[in-house]
Formats: structure tokens, sequence, C-alpha cells
């Protein structure tokens, strides 16, 4: 909050805005004015400026500017009377507003957005909207996804003496001290003397921990405008040239003596776009890669040195036992988290551990620190290393379709299979939570990075919002979707914007007729949910294709149509028996038990 | 957290349940034992039990026979992992869970619910549930109904070297962090010793203070029972008697002198029970009664001395001038927010003013401290006033319907006079935000407590699953639902969940094409949501009953059909033109402008 002397005038005169400020005013109904009541809040200038001298934008202005500058060209959200003025302002510039049905809805777009843009945002109003984005936001902050969460709130002015005004929960920072708990960066925007500072620090927190920031504009303040000119700073990480050096000398001479190096790579490679200098790393060496479940497809999984995705038992066995045998594993921008380990039944010896994440080195039992991940990495690819190892022999992956009849009732199985030959260079895979997700760790993705999921925090009702998202961020991939049923009941309603944009999804709904994945922990009632009649969404909707499919024949009929739909979403209701399960949710489950 | 030395033996033999629990481990699939890290955390004790001492109950149980012992017989949620042990044991408890489609929905039936009956909870996972009811609890916190979150979460015993298990955002303490702000007690049951003063305690404040508390179980201390019998102690109020009687003095004096005097009742008199007393106060003295938007029908809108909803300029004329002409305006139980004070243009001198609520009281200018409200409104109710204000005639309300043909477009005005007739002593009205909400409030509300809206929090979306929360709080109350389109879409799929109880709520959605409320304050595109074919709904959920109307007649047709369907919801898609609104909210959208 600003507190020193400074000039107590408003600012924003109404003659002296620039052309797109002065374009932006027409759509509002009236000149702002903004008195506020300590007067010292709202202070701004105008008067010691000379003719020559730049206009500094608002606060409203240089937040549009630096997610224009960050390259974010759609923020998601629903409007309410708190933070209209600064929609009115987004409408009004290059950055597309995306009306989600509810805000959780838009908070999953944003993040999905998020994964394939680098950067995503969300824009909501105080607390109704705001305190209903904490899972999705949550999510984002365990999966490590840059959101800049913008919320408005009431004006300085208006909070004299704690009035009750609509949407105050319990006092006016409420909001914000909730998002102290789930974001790496907050910012109360009330002070344009130091708001742009503010703005440049949650950025940067964003993308340097690759993790959500909060930004709240009270709305009196969003047309404010600092008393002098602002002069961006880089900040520099902090990095030891010393502790890096003997690091990579020592990771050097283990890769180096190993019989049977294997790299993990990581979400943190996707993130930090390390990708290229991990394939480089891996086709110098001839070391094989391993992905995780939360990082599957970091590199394409065409790749010849791709082996799969490493999930301790929970996945496939030549891939478990190639790296538990392996002298040395480089963990690259890995969680360890326990669905990645396979609840962890994955069995890794530090002792044969190179563990490299934005946030740790260890080698060994040993730690260095400072060590940033992106020098690490690119420390490694540039070493000459003289490899000791002998060239690996992948096996063939057996994707080929079960040998069936067409009247066979559908099987999760055969799914999996038909959907994996469906993929394509232009295809990016989105798996809810549930056998949705488990089936999905064996298609074999064709680029980088289009596999997305809730694969660590694990939320029900991500996909469909995040395929909002991901489509928004790169319109050339056609999003397929597969998601439970008890998942789609969550949040599948938000077809309803994608229909809206003409987006074509092909969404494949695992109807299994409730919380099949729990059924395996500890069943009973609470298990089972509603049976929807999925495929007449459209109906309610008015537009997109529904389709249900019961047999595997069926299934192959209804694939083929909804690739034929290219102008609308496609949603196929795939009815499936309850006891029917992937492997590796089999696998998985009877892990779980053990713990309920 | 437990420290000090006890027995660090495991506690719920198998041989040693109790009827009840040994009936519930059938429902499991396996013996819990519960081996913690540090060995005192599940202290707990059979040692030294003579045969004749009673087993003393686990904290899941416990917990089970407090929500029991409270009335409350219903608990919304989702299943997760993390709670699903104590699912298993709800299920076999007389307490009947509802599952809804998500948690946010959960929340609002969970507050819905509370309001009618006094008290309300719901059941979630970890975080991926708890921190989507963030918005809910907090719209709950705001307008004072008690709700019981209960959260399952990671076994402590899960705990050690923080390792990364699904759902965990931050660390294990985020979740309650969060929730700390939310609610006015929390606690996290992972000591036996002290888990059920924990719960005592959250409880009592739950209806001190009739908001959300918020209780933690780790899912390896669900079982655990204490070392020694534990004996509830009853929490004393604090209260100044003689600031009691000296306020009562004054209180009355000043009624007494009044020419004028009138109560304005408020959304405390119903959660603290007080109608009776309130009512019997103004009976016997002729004082006449006014209620709040967010208070609506704290008393019976039929009684002889109900004058109508106080909302300043929003009002009815006749009420804002009694109200701002009265030379003793006695405020009970009221909250001064925005909303309920026509967004401040409420003309009220506190120098006329005697102002009492749970949290305070206020005669005049000046203050007393600890008097709480019931012992002072009980206290006003027994005194003898020999009052000097003349009797009131209070007009009869022009409730009639608008003369109109049936082919006549359907307008606002005409949709909320025809639903005014519908209403009777089995109804409850539920409206959401907006033109739903400031329509309803000139509605006639037959018995008391019949009037539900998030009328100060203003969160959309809470109607509908609100509806499901009464109705099993009352299933013989019918809901009529009140609802734009736009907060039909973010949370109206709850009526699966309505479907699957056999509830029949009349829903009418006030479909207007957007956020119409928002359009009086500064419009854009952002404004106008997807148009939804509402009344396909059904075809969707495999039931309930769907109608479309576009003029008067059609509405008339469609409410007698919906009040014959007595099996399941009904649905009304009401057509509505854009710019047609209430006056209450054209008074509203005037003054909000202003402030965008």
């Amino acid at each position: 909050m600003a507190s020193s002397e400074r000039n107590p005038k408003m600012n924003q005169p109404a003659g002296r805005k620039t052309g797109k400020a002065a374009q932006k005013s027409q759509t509002r109904k009236r000149a702002h004015t903004h008195e506020t009541a300590t007067g010292n809040l709202a202070n701004a200038v105008e008067s010691s400026r000379s003719s020559n001298e730049e206009i500094q934008p608002t606060i409203g202005e240089y937040l549009i500017r630096r997610l224009e500058e960050s390259g974010v060209r759609h923020v998601f959200g629903v409007p309410g009377d708190f933070v209209l003025h600064f929609y009115g302002m987004l409408q009004d510039s290059s950055v597309e507003v995306i009306g989600t049905t509810n805000e959780a809805a838009a908070g999953y777009a944003a993040d999905g957005y998020a994964r394939i843009n680098g950067l995503g945002a969300v824009c909501v109003t105080y607390c109704v909207g705001g305190l209903s984005l904490c899972n999705s936001v949550a999510g984002a902050f365990a999966e490590k996804s840059p959101v800049i969460v913008i919320s408005g709130s009431p004006g300085i002015s208006e909070r004299q003496h704690n009035p009750l005004l609509h949407h105050k929960v319990r006092d006016f920072s409420t909001q914000r001290d909730v998002f102290e708990k789930l974001t790496v960066a907050t910012a109360v925007l009330d002070d344009p003397n130091t708001a742009f500072r503010e703005i440049d620090r949650c950025f940067e927190a964003a993308l340097r921990y690759q993790r959500p920031v909060y930004l709240e504009i009270p709305r009196d303040c969003v047309d404010l405008r600092p008393a002098w000119p602002y002069q961006r700073k880089e900040i520099l990480e902090s990095s030891d040239a010393k502790a890096l050096s003997e690091s990579l000398t020592e990771a050097a001479r283990i890769i180096e003596s190993a019989k049977q190096p294997v790299i993990i790579a990581g979400v943190e490679i996707h993130r930090f776009g390390l990708q290229k200098q991990v394939i480089a790393l891996a086709e110098r060496n001839g070391i094989p890669i391993c992905s995780t479940l939360l990082g599957k497809s970091v590199i394409s999984e065409k790749h010849r040195l791709y082996l799969g995705v490493y999930e301790g038992a929970m996945g496939r066995r030549f891939v478990q036992e190639f790296v538990e045998s392996s002298d040395c594993v480089i963990l690259l921008g890995t969680f360890m988290t326990d669905i990645n380990l396979g609840i962890f039944t994955a069995n890794l010896d530090p002792a044969r551990c190179i563990y490299c994440t934005s946030e740790s080195l260890r080698i060994r039992h040993h730690f260095y620190h400072d060590v940033p991940l992106q020098k690490f990495v690119g420390g490694l690819k540039r070493r000459k290393l003289s490899m000791s190892a002998s060239p690996v022999e992948i096996p063939v992956r057996d994707d080929g379709l079960p040998d069936v009849t067409p009247e066979e009732p559908l099987s999760v199985h055969y799914l999996f299979r038909r959907v994996n030959q469906i993929l394509d260079e232009n295809s990016v895979v989105i798996a809810d939570v549930g056998d949705s997700l488990f089936g999905a760790a064996d298609l074999c993705i064709h680029r980088q990075s289009e596999f997305l999921s809730s694969a660590y925090y694990a939320t029900m009702g991500f996909a469909i919002p995040a395929a909002l998202g991901a489509q928004a961020a790169n319109p050339k991939r056609r999003p397929i979707v597969l998601v439970g049923d008890g998942a789609f009941q969550m949040t599948g309603m938000e077809l309803s914007t994608i229909l809206r944009r003409g987006g074509n999804p092909i969404v494949i709904v695992l109807n299994n007729h409730g919380y099949t994945t729990e059924r395996f922990l500890q069943d009973g009632p609470f298990n089972d949910i509603a049976s929807w009649n999925f495929h007449c969404l459209p109906a309610l909707l008015g537009g997109g294709l529904g389709l249900e499919v019961r047999t595997c024949g069926e299934l192959d009929q209804a694939v083929e149509t909804a690739i034929a739909n290219e102008k609308s979403f496609s949603l196929i209701n795939a009815h499936l028996r309850p006891d029917d399960i992937s492997p590796a949710l089999s696998r998985l489950a009877e892990r779980l038990s053990e713990q309920v």
C-alpha cells in the first residue's frame, strides 16, 4: 500500500489518453473518476510532465501489455462487477477473453493452455470467482503449470469502515490470504508506483518456478498511472559455477563408466523447454529415455531411443526391468510422486541415481546447491562423453488391435488399442483421472508435449476444460479426450464453450457406471453415480455430435464418424463393464487398497 | 499432535469391537493395522481396561455419533481414497450419504440443508475435494450457515520424509491453512486423546457462530480410540448481566415513547431460532415487522404485522417510507450488507436505531458488550411495554396477475406474479443470484424460513444444489427454484442428483441469454453466454420433465403441468428478453454502474 507523500491528484485525465486508451473508453458508459478515501492511495501525476514525456500506462494497461508480451493470447474466466472494467479493457486488447460456464473450468482451461503455450491466465471477480478457482490453481501449483490468476476486488475507496460488500467473506484480504497458500507469488495492485514492479515480479516467479501467481486489482485502481517512468529489471537466477562444474564432472564420470545408463525425463523438461537438449544428450551418447506418467510425451514416443513410461510395477515389464537393473539412472526434471513411482512400487536405489530438478540436484547420496536444471542439462549435453555402454535394442511394442468380432462387447483393452491407432501428428491426448489415465499410459504419442493429464494432483474433471485450453493454445492440434463418466459429470458441460468456439475434440466417455478406481479400493453405494445418456448432450447444447457404442464394431464405426466430423466436438458414450479395467489400474488398485 | 508419553500400542483390536463396529468391518476388505512412524501418535490403549469398562468409540465413530446427535441425517460429498474408509462407516450409520456430481455442489447442498435443518455437513477427500469446496464454504461463512466440513487426508504414517503423495499441493497442512481463512474453527484429528474434545469444540463453534468449521481426519486415525474415557463439557457463553439489564431498560424506554416503531428482523433470527420470540414481541406491542433480502421469510409474510422486505431504494416505496420515517428502528439479527441496504441506498439514522446482532449491540451511538442476541430478544419480549404508538394500517399488496393475452411474450413481471400465485404452505422458494433474486423479493412466502438465497455473498449457482439440500432437510417442502441461464450453467447439472433421489422441485430458468445484471453495469461480448436448450436436459439425465415457454399463456400451462408432475423435477425454460428486468434490478443496476 502506498503511504509516502505523493501527489494526491487523480490521473487518467480524459483528454490525455493514448490512442488505445481512448478507443477503449468508447465501450465504457461514462468517464471514470477515482476518488479514494485516503487520497494518497490514488496518487498519480500528470502535473510535472512535459509534453514530450511519455504518458505512463495505467495499471490495467501495463498488465495487459505484459500478458501480450508473454505470449498469452487468451484469458479464461467469468465476468463479475468487481472485474468488469478490466474485462472491458481486455476486450479492446489483442487478448481474447474466453468465457467459461464457471470459474473452476476456467482454471483448468488456463492450466491446459499454459501446458501447451508456456504461460496461461485466468481472470475472475472477487471471492465468488477467485475462491471457485482454488482447486484448479492448486492443481497447477502441484504439477508446475504457470498460470497468472487475475482477480478484481472492491475499490480501495469502497472499503472504509469495513462495510459488508457483496462477495466479501471475512475481511478484504481473505482471498489473497488463501492464494498465498496456492501460488508462488501474490500481489495486490493498489499503488500505481509499485504495481508494475509487482506485476513483473509475479510474471517472473510464474516462469521461474513454473507455478501459478496471483494478482488482485481493486477496481478503482485499474486506471491509475504511476508518478514516474518505470524501468524493468531482469532478475538473475542465482547459480554456483563451481558446484555446477564439479557436479557435471562427477555426473559425466558416472555416465561414462555405466554399462546400462538410462534417462528418465520428467515434466520439467517440457516446462523449461529443455526437450532438444535432453534429446541431444541421449542421441550423442546412445542413452535410452523413459518418461513418467506426469511427463508422458516429454519427447516424441516414436523416437528410436524412447523406452516407454517408467512407473514401477504399474508400467510395462520391459521398461521396469531395464530401469531397475540400470547402473546409472539419470532423472532429469522428474517429480518422484507416488503415481509416477507406481504408488511406490518403483525400486530406484539412490546410489545409482543422478537426480536433477529445478529444485535440487542429488548425485548418489550427496547434494549440490544452486545448480539450475537448465545449466546442468545444458552442461551435460555439451560434454563429450566416452561411453562404455553398448547400444540397446528396444523391443517393438505390440500395439496391434486384439482379434475380435464386431459384435464383441467393448473392452477397455480394445478401446485403448483403437485410440492408439487414430493418433497422429495432429493429436493431443488429454486424459482425465482414473482408468482414462492409467490406460492411456501405453498410448504412443507422436509429438512432444502432446499428452496432458493431472497425473500427480489427480483432480477429476481436468480433461474437458483442459481440452478447451489446449485447443485455444494450438488450434492445429485436435484433442483426443479420454474421460470417465464420474469425471465428465464434474466438468463435462464445458463442451458448451468448446462448441461456441468451434473446437473439434473427440471425447470418449469411458462409461463404467461409477467411480471404478475406487470400487477396487473399497466398494459401496457411494461409488455409484447417476447414469447419463452422455450422447444426448448435443440436444441440450444445440450442437456437437453424440454417439453411443457398446461393441467393438460400434466403436470402430463411431471413431470413423468422429474423425470425419471436423466442425464440432464428437462425444462417444462408450459403455464398459464396471469391473473391466486396464492392467495398470488393476495393479495400482491392489497397491492402494492396502492403505485405505 | 500428541506428544506426551502415552502407551504407544495400537488399538482397535479386531476382537474387541462393539456390535456396530463389528458390523462395519464386514464392508472392509481386511483388518486395518495402524503403524505410525513416531509411535506416540497412534497411542491408544486396550491394556489397562477392565472387562466392565466401556470401550471408547473410535475417532470416526465419535464424529458420526456427534452428527447423529446434532440432527444431521444427511451428508453431502464425493468419495475419494483418503476418505473412503470413513465413507464406509457413514454408509453403515444412520446418516445418509448423498453423492453429488462435484464437491462445489456438495458444499452448496450442505449449506442449503443447514439453513433448513439448523446444521449441515459435507464430506470430501483431501485437496482435490476440499479445495473444490472453498467457494461454497466461503458463502456459508459470509451468510452464517453452519456447515461441518469433513475431509479425509493422507495417513500420518504415510507422511514421513514429506513424499509427493497424490492430491498434495504445497505441504500436508495446505488445506487446513486455507480453511483457517474460511471457517470459525479447524481441527486435524490426529490424536485420539484430544480428538473428541476437538470435535466438540468445532461443533459448538459452528452452532454458536452459525458458521462453517473444518475437521480433517488422516485416514490412519479414523479407527483410533482414546486411552481414557472422555467427558463432554458444556461451554458457557459469556454474558454481562448488568449490561443486559441496562440495555433492556434503555431499549424499552425508547420503544415505549416511539410514535412509529418498527422491527427489522434479519437472518440471524432464523439462524438462532428466535422467530417465535420476535413475533411475540411484535404482537404484544403491535409493532410492524420488516425483513431483509438475506433474511426474507424470517417470519411468515402472511403475518398481519408484516410490512415487506426493507432494502432501501430497491424495495417497495411504502416499506422504505415507513422505515425511514420511523423514530425507532429495532434491527434484530440483521446484517447491514450492501445488498440488504439496497446498495447503500438505505437511509437509517443510527440515532433512531436499536441494533442487535450475535456480534454486537448498539443503541443510538453507544455500544453494549457481552449482550447475547438471544438474551436481548428474550428479555425485550418479556418486558411489559406501555406503548404510545397508534396501531398501523398496512396496505394490502397488489399481487394480482397483470391483464395480458395468452399470446403476449412472457415478461419478468408476469413471471414473478405467476410464481407468487403457486406458492403455498408447502413451498420453499430458492432464488439464485441476479434478477431471480431481486424479482423474488416481492414474492409472498407463506411459512417461516422458506426462502433461501445467497443474498449477501451473491454466488451464482447456489440455487439448484441448495434445492437438493433443502429437500433432503425437509422432504415435505417442494422447492420452487428461480435461476438465471448463466447461474444454471454453473451448477444446474445437480438436477442429476435430485432426479436420483426422487426430488420434485419446479425449476424456472429465467433465460435472458447472458449475464443480464452485468449488462446494466458494463456490456460487452463477455456477458453473452452459450444458448442451451434447457428443456432438453431430461434426455441427457434420463428423467425429469422439460418445458419451454415464450408467452404468458405457455407459462400458465407449463406451471400447471409442473405442479401436477410430483414424481420428478420439472424444468421450465422461460425465454425472456435480455433487456427485460425487474424494477428492483433496474434501480440496483443504476446504483452499481456508478462504481464499476
